[in-house]
């Protein structure tokens, strides 16, 4: 392995480690090509055993009362948790930091973890091969409206769509081609969902138009077969009117009113000007200093809170999805949602649409569908969107919580309808944690293409493989689901919105109450079963003793008959 | 009844009421001289009898594109609820609206419901003879160190005290008359809860001293009796020096500290200057202002929050219980606490110091007890603080949300010890609504001497009595309840600090489906219940009918043998 010539110290002793909610504890300090251990050899200590790859940032923190030769590292993970490193001597603490920094940087995407991971369990169902368009979108195939397409079998006609497309039936290969040109990226109109009532959701990127009303009859001819004659459909773009100005001067737009005589267009706030209003990055990391910050006042928190206007961001959100959903389910109009580059906001606002509208999405295999639908086939660029997290200061361009604010979403509707889903939250704090830093290849790469070109499904594990093992799975199974056929319309008002203590102050408020309630209602409905079976075979037992006892009665009033 | 003059209008049809959560419903309103209700005549439809007491603010609201006639009159109460009622005629209006005012603002108390309330029940216990301190302190005062005194029995010594008091064995009556002198309003130092450990936890009003360093022999006594030689206690002061100094031109003050050697006093912040900071009820005022503002943005939610200072006082609140706590259990040291007058913070500390430290305040009767004790008998002036609500304009002198603000806290409590509670945060609500409006003379007057005055125990039905009720009481159990003999620290960080929704967004966000969560939770566990008594009912057939098999088998093979 090369990765020797990055450990120059493979091994220190009297290393002391502090983290959340622990006794600090010593032992040696162990690092791997992948993983930083903490050993102590001794009964009933948690030890350390971190993925490199999981941490964000290092700093040093040289203690100036402190022994001269001695200093700390932080280690700022992307699981949010803090840890210390205490080093025992100034020589040491130089290497160990540099050692982890190099590690934690690597460049190279083949020697990160996932390649030389080989999970020690077989593998019940390959979660690489689990989610194809083909068996996805099964029903739709066989009806007369869609078609599965090849043209982008090289990645040439969409570099961030899937190799495997559905279509409309009656749209042939080159009014794809045709269209892809006309929008940027080549992300043409395509199929996100389809409602029983027949209305559609579509998705693409934003018409390259500029200033001029320049036409594409082809993306005209796609939008408009969905729709039928006489049929109205909703096109939903995620920028202001202001916003679209913009990327006009950029060679971007907006469809020309005039050639899209049958879609009304809305116009919501959802993508903002970063220069001016800061990313959703900055605006993360803003809450979880605010988070982290244990010595700040109630009024300072809730101000703090406020000005990281994370909230308002999944606020504006949830308000699209459900302005989407509304227009699906209530007005059995069909909708095109897009803004720019049709990678973030787009997806956001469709796959928070499906899970309102969609019973599926709320299971765990629907989940996980959506995920691979919406996010990865769609070409969502997770290598990018996740080379850093919110603590690290060289802040890499394309980085974006936007996955996250997906899964804060699905979190809000959990807490507005516990019972429609069948998982528990804690899936999603699992899915968040794997889509930075993972055992597993399924969130490598920034769209199937980068991913067939790594070879992941031959080189990797998929993580869905190890999610769905019946004893992992089991874990996050919501005790209290109750299948719920209908969309679920949760309340958007500010004071409906829940910030989300156990992922983000997951490290600050000890959860040992909060998990003993879930335990004690896991328990509860294990003993239920159990006293349920027990009543059952005992059930049966009387039933059977009887039967003895009548045939012996009878045997002896036999016996008495003689 | 002389109720009659203030009803000029006892009946009207074709009114209709607007309700949180519900569709508006017509009727016909009847005005009593104690109730509004709205009769449907109609099955299924929940109708409206509203006690009239309930009634905070009433208010006008003339339509202006609606009929000439009609107008609508918004009732403000005080369970948080905003009602509408729209009257069809513009003289009905008018004297619907005087006839509700009237009633709304009875000045006589002799005319208040509790009086006219019959239970259509048998009362099991009289909740007016449960909680005697000659029973609540039975422990203490079978010990040597503690004895009843009746030196207040006719209230002269102490307007606010009760005329029962457990005081110290070595502490003469007279003792306690100079002692009283010596501080606001007669409140000497008194016992407020004995730790195990032998830490005495006591509470009283401020000194008299003004500017000058005078002292009182008899009080320091008293004192230093229950702290034994040598001994070290505290003396927590709910206020900043900044805030001493201007009670002591006002006749207030501290101890002096030369004598006072074997105390140590702290000083904290939960009292303010009315005038610069705004009264607590100000600021909950802002609090539901804000959550009933349904137009409101995340962001202004959040600062409007921030800006209403609750959270903070809840905090300081805790704060300062958790200072007092640890002091009693980690320092086994005695503590005195007080403020100016000793009705409000110090009772708020030593109240919630209590929760934090003794399981059986944690109990259904420990909660009551703890009422009874550190609220009612006491002394908080309930009539006082609690004549109006937040909704009110015409504010009188007094009000104050004080003994929310302690049912606030132990919801905090609750919230981060789900099972150290034998009740629900519902039996909150209930004594929160019953403490401001009710069928029942508990909350009525301001101390024992009032409510002796009123004869409120011969003429009124106490609250615990009908609370106690064994198909009542049952409703407010906690199902995950574990009893824990432990303290419970509580994290008095703000992002730990939760707005208690139930109560103040209780019209607001429907809590349909938090409900189902908790109904679900009592459906597992009756069944629960169920099925181990259908085991154990089982279990015994099983035997039964395994003998009677035995038995069978045995004469069977008796007969053989024969």
């Amino acid at each position: 392995m090369e990765f020797i010539e990055f450990i120059t110290i493979p091994k220190l002793d009297g290393v002391i480690l502090h983290s959340p909610f622990q006794e600090p504890i010593d032992g040696t300090l162990c690092i791997t090509g992948h993983h930083l251990i903490l050993s102590t050899r001794k009964e009933n200590v948690q030890e350390l055993w971190l993925l490199i790859q999981a941490i964000d940032a290092i700093e040093k923190k040289q203690q100036p009362n402190a022994q001269q030769n001695s200093g700390s590292i932080i280690l700022k993970c992307k699981d949010l948790r803090q840890l210390q490193l205490d080093i025992p001597s100034s020589y040491d603490f130089q290497t160990v930091y540099t050692s982890i920094e190099r590690l934690a940087n690597l460049e190279r995407q083949e020697l990160l973890y996932p390649f030389f991971y080989r999970p020690m369990y077989n593998i019940l169902e390959d979660g690489y091969t689990l989610f194809r368009p083909e068996t996805e979108y099964s029903k739709l195939l066989a009806s007369d409206e869609w078609r599965i397409s090849y043209v982008n079998q090289n990645f040439s006609v969409c570099r961030s769509y899937n190799s495997v497309l559905v279509v409309p039936k009656c749209i042939d290969d080159n009014t794809l081609i045709a269209a892809a040109s006309f929008r940027e990226g080549g992300r043409f109109p395509l199929l996100s969902y389809r409602c029983d009532n027949g209305a559609v959701l579509m998705r693409c990127s934003q018409p390259l138009t500029s200033n001029s009303n320049k036409r594409c009859r082809s993306d005209e001819r796609i939008l408009n077969s969905i729709l039928g004659p006489y049929k109205k459909g909703y096109i939903i773009d995620t920028r202001s009117p202001g916003l679209i100005n913009h990327y006009k001067s950029k060679g971007g737009g907006t469809e020309p009113d005039g050639h899209y005589p049958q879609w009304n267009k809305i116009f919501k706030n959802l993508d903002k000007l970063v220069k001016c209003d800061g990313s959703v990055l900055e605006h993360f990391s803003k809450l979880i200093d605010a988070c982290n910050d244990t010595s700040i006042t109630t009024e300072k928190w809730l101000s703090r809170l406020e000005s990281s206007h994370w909230l308002t961001h999944v606020q504006n959100v949830l308000s699209t999805a459900c302005l989407v959903a509304q227009c699906l389910d209530k007005d059995e109009a069909s909708v095109l949602v897009h803004g720019s580059s049709g990678l973030d906001s787009t997806l956001l606002v469709t796959s928070v649409a499906q899970v309102i509208l969609n019973p599926d999405c709320r299971t765990v295999r629907g989940l996980q569908a959506l995920i691979e639908r919406e996010w990865l086939q769609a070409g969502h660029p997770f290598q990018t969107r996740h080379s850093n997290f919110c603590y690290s200061n060289g802040k890499t361009k394309g980085q974006q919580p936007t996955f996250l604010l997906f899964l804060d979403c699905i979190h809000q509707l959990h807490y507005q309808f516990p019972y429609s889903f069948e998982f528990t939250t804690q899936i999603l704090i699992l899915i968040f944690e794997n889509s930075y830093f993972s055992n597993f290849g399924t969130f490598m790469g920034n769209n199937e293409c980068e991913r067939q070109e790594m070879k992941l499904s031959k080189t990797t594990t998929s993580f869905w493989s190890y999610l769905n093992r019946p004893d992992v799975i089991t874990k996050f199974l919501n005790p209290m689901y109750e299948p719920n056929k209908t969309a679920i319309w949760p309340s958007i008002a500010p004071v409906s919105l829940q910030l989300w203590s156990d992922l983000y102050l997951r490290w600050i408020i000890n959860p040992k109450y909060q998990k003993s309630a879930k335990e004690k209602m896991h328990q509860l409905i294990e003993r239920d079963k159990d006293l349920r079976s027990k009543v059952i075979k005992m059930r049966k037992q009387l039933i059977d003793l009887q039967k003895e006892l009548q045939s012996l009665s009878v045997e002896n009033e036999d016996e008495l008959d003689d």
